[in-house]
């Protein structure tokens, strides 16, 4: 029977995972998607560059999707929809910058025709059965918003990614107002950040970097290079104004963050006097305590300018004795020991590197404990669904909520794909549809599952042995071979006493096959692999792909 | 010219790096060697079981080496040592607990002629030139020294890993007096543990631990399970004390945490009361308000218990609804992801966990900036050279010293296999000797080097195509193949289409190669491969390792 008059909340990425975030609103023939992220692979999917969520349901109900509601241009909200956009282009909503960041990326896809709809806080915009109100949030990214979805059985609040800033570096503190209001016209279901829910108190407000950097700046007695996130264009604000007050020049350094400050400027997110910019290839032409280079590179990425710059490998930016690198930003879990690296290399150049571990000189863009208590205690919902983060943090998510006052049944802890189903005064599990993780690996999007990655997981850990054979069609008897090539398994060189023993037991393998009249070939070469593999891990206690290849003439 | 009357200081490991600590004191005919551990793999060397110091330097001096100094019974100051003796069968010194780990060690790996000789703190010990003094220290295990060694040119100061803790679990507190003493009659030089530099204040003293358990326990409802580094004996001896408080009985689980409690218990540093002890088979006849459950995997370790129980793999102990987990240590960075899904796990199973984010159930065994302030106060070193750190970790302790009036020239940044010189009142580095990093793979002990971990690494990344033709030894001709077969690349069965085209694209190559009567191997395979990769990256961004294989009739 189908349920008519219900909402179907169906989250298709973003619980019980950092990234991916993207959320389905469904309500009769109507469905509206919340973002559309990436995440990034995880330490087992070797090889892969991306993960985007699994939309065969979007697919399957094409027909029905009124467009995509983008609640600000992180990765993980906006990452996947070159992807998505190629299969279904429905229109998409967000704000100048979201949007503008949306376009960088379309176009590095070649996407031209993307249908964009500027909206900002405070509009109101009707999608069939929904209407969505924006709301003014703070975040590490400048344009963020939170959304009120109006529904037929009630107004939902899905706070995205957010915190509690009182001096945001734009003057526009979060709109707590329209919180309470919706609070108190009665709210069904709070969806809400948790990726800070484990960290007590309060976040600092972004002003503190602000200060942080001044401090720095008016001692600093050569270069200065900061490296943040591209997308953090309020961090880069404070960067400039703190250079503009000690009378340095700023250069901004490598590709992406090169063109998220030329929209951010051009969308008016960012003030950089002219006079104040200048080229990579002017950087020489000026004292050393009258620049600021800013860049990116704070998470080790091996491609990125700092880390190039560290490694002595940056074609136009060396680093020099006396330069003084600030880190504004923290080691996304995973990246520590690529972050360090670079730490290590650019003390061992002669700059000094200031990092969190030794000064705050970053903030984070999500809500603490006290933050996420104030949100839950204006909306006052009356169903909650903890999003944006791993089953730990929903899981302390709920137990906030409980300490709050909610009943524990109200609250519900959700997978990829569940379906929510609401009524005015009801929420419940109905079912699920399919959700999953799609790897991308260069132009291939979902070619690379699991089979690849186990082969790739065996091939990392030791390497490959090839066994070749040719063999006679008419007698079935050896004619060349066995030849074994090795890759990834010991220093051949060294090791070829053990190659050639290998090579003999490969011998007597067919010699046995072909006295006991075995011919077929997945006998043969489950007999080659089975003889060697036991016969390496005794000599080796290691246990290499082996891939036996016969070759008939 | 030798220079003789000086004593020459060579990190072999520990320096520019976290682990493989070992540090080679010599003068005229004789070396001493402080320690002697190993490293964990870094992320590029995959594949690879451990990592241990390259001693050539010590097996050309073979004659001259009087023993092994060890400081404390950790892995990275113990762990190589099971290599390393099998080269050179040296007297190893060590504290009674340290021996006993370094027993359990040597048995593991079938060596049973080591020669072993207990001291304890206060001990005085004279090897050749060298009077070593042992100091009683505190850390995260227990019976760790730090040594004075007195040499004909002066007195060394080594403090290995330590913390200053006033109120140690086992009441010896660390003896301050006797780094003051030494520091009052002259002290050429100070090596010193730089792990935590970069944190300020002091770090919190073990007792402190004891007292968070004891308020979780007072309170659990359910089962409790602890996880905590085996070698940390006063942690253990602190949940026990808990346990007993509260009238649970303590199941010790994991083999690694049941031989160390089994040394510890014997040597006395451990103390269970019989009728505590519970095994694991008896859990489930006990009460679950009446089970505290001692084990290891507090790093995520695939094959360790408490991942095993989160992964509902472990053969007898099931995680149940209510059971407490406290997970009483702090990931090493690099293992982030592998302990939040443990976390993850156990909490989706029912288990409520307790780990450091939420509660003070750790802390570090190193000292702080204050502490290693006191230190050098109190050794007032000629020079000094920071030890057992990343770099960054060595620039900030020499940035300490500076701090506390330390002369600038005075302090030795070195790398392994720096040679310093000291005399009685000079240093200098005086070259380097072979130093490095050898890699355990299996059996294998060096036999993974550069090229082994490249291919692994490149295999791991985007897979293996496999092209094997047979050829005609007489007239060069294609007798059978082109084969391919891949692995670790693409979906082959959803990837016929493009396997079959590049089957073509080798065929179009071999016929291209008959034309030009192109018959030497390597210029043939070389031509393959560059074909086919350019097809294969063309077609998908990719670049599997490529392996031609020729063979001839």
């Amino acid at each position: 029977m189908a349920s008519k008059n219900v909402l179907k909340i169906i989250p298709l990425g973003g619980v019980n995972e950092i990234g991916k975030n993207m959320t389905v609103f469904e309500y009769g023939n109507d469905i509206i998607v919340v973002d559309c992220g990436v995440s990034f692979p995880e330490d087992d999917m070797l090889g892969v560059d991306l993960v985007i969520p699994d939309i065969s349901y979007l697919l399957k109900n094409r027909e029905k999707v009124r467009g995509f509601i983008l609640t600000h241009g992180h990765e993980d909200h906006i990452g996947a929809l070159p992807y998505v956009l190629r299969e279904m282009n429905v229109p998409v909503y967000g704000t100048r910058l979201t949007l503008g960041l949306v376009d960088i990326k379309l176009k590095e896809h070649g996407i031209n025709k993307a249908i964009f709809n500027t909206v900002k806080a405070n509009d109101v915009l009707k999608l069939g059965a929904f209407t969505v109100e924006f709301i003014k949030t703070s975040h590490s990214i400048a344009d963020s918003v939170a959304l009120a979805i109006h529904t037929p059985v009630g107004v939902v609040v899905h706070t995205s990614d957010f915190k509690i800033d009182y001096t945001p570096i734009d003057g526009q503190v979060i709109d707590l107002a329209k919180f309470a209001l919706l609070g108190k016209k009665g709210v069904l279901a709070l969806l809400a950040d948790s990726t800070n829910v484990e960290r007590p108190g309060y976040t600092m407000s972004e002003k503190t970097v602000g200060q942080t950097f001044e401090s720095i700046f008016a001692d600093a007695p050569g270069r200065i290079i900061v490296a943040t996130f591209a997308s953090n264009i309020h961090r880069i604000q404070q960067i400039v104004n703190a250079a503009i007050k000690y009378g340095r020049k700023v250069c901004i350094s490598g590709r992406s963050m090169a063109n998220v400050v030329a929209v951010a400027m051009e969308l008016g997110y960012l003030n950089i006097p002219k006079k104040t910019l200048i080229e990579v290839d002017k950087v020489d032409s000026y004292p050393n305590d009258k620049v600021v280079i800013i860049t990116t590179g704070t998470q080790g990425e091996p491609m990125s300018a700092l880390t190039r710059m560290a490694a002595a490998e940056h074609k136009k930016l060396e680093i020099i004795p006396g330069d003084l690198v600030i880190i504004s930003a923290t080691p996304i879990p995973g990246n520590e020991k690529l972050v360090y690296k670079v730490i290590n290399q650019l003390f061992q150049r002669g700059a000094n590197v200031i990092y969190e571990s030794l000064a705050d000189v970053h903030v984070s863009g999500h809500a603490c404990q006290e933050e996420l208590k104030l949100i839950h205690t204006l909306v006052k919902p009356k169903f909650f669904v903890p999003v944006h983060g791993e089953f730990r943090h929903l899981k302390q998510h709920a137990l906030l909520a409980e300490s709050l006052g909610m009943p524990k049944e109200n609250i519900f802890l959700v997978d990829i794909g569940t379906v929510l189903e609401f009524t005015h005064n009801s929420c419940r599990v109905a079912g699920t549809v399919t959700a999953g993780r799609i790897l991308v690996d260069g132009l291939g999007v979902g070619d690379v599952g699991n089979i690849v990655l186990r082969d790739r997981k065996h091939l990392s850990q030791d390497g490959l042995i090839v066994v070749v054979v040719t063999i006679s069609r008419e007698t079935g008897g050896v004619i060349a071979g066995p030849d074994i090539i090795s890759r990834g398994f010991v220093y051949v060189r060294e090791s070829e006493g053990l190659i050639e023993q290998a090579r003999q037991v490969v011998k007597e393998t067919l010699d046995k096959c072909e006295q006991q009249n075995i011919t077929d070939w997945a006998t043969l070469k489950t007999n080659i692999r089975d003889e060697l593999r036991n016969f390496l891990y005794e000599k080796t206690k290691r246990n290499p792909m082996i891939l036996p290849i016969i070759m008939e003439i």
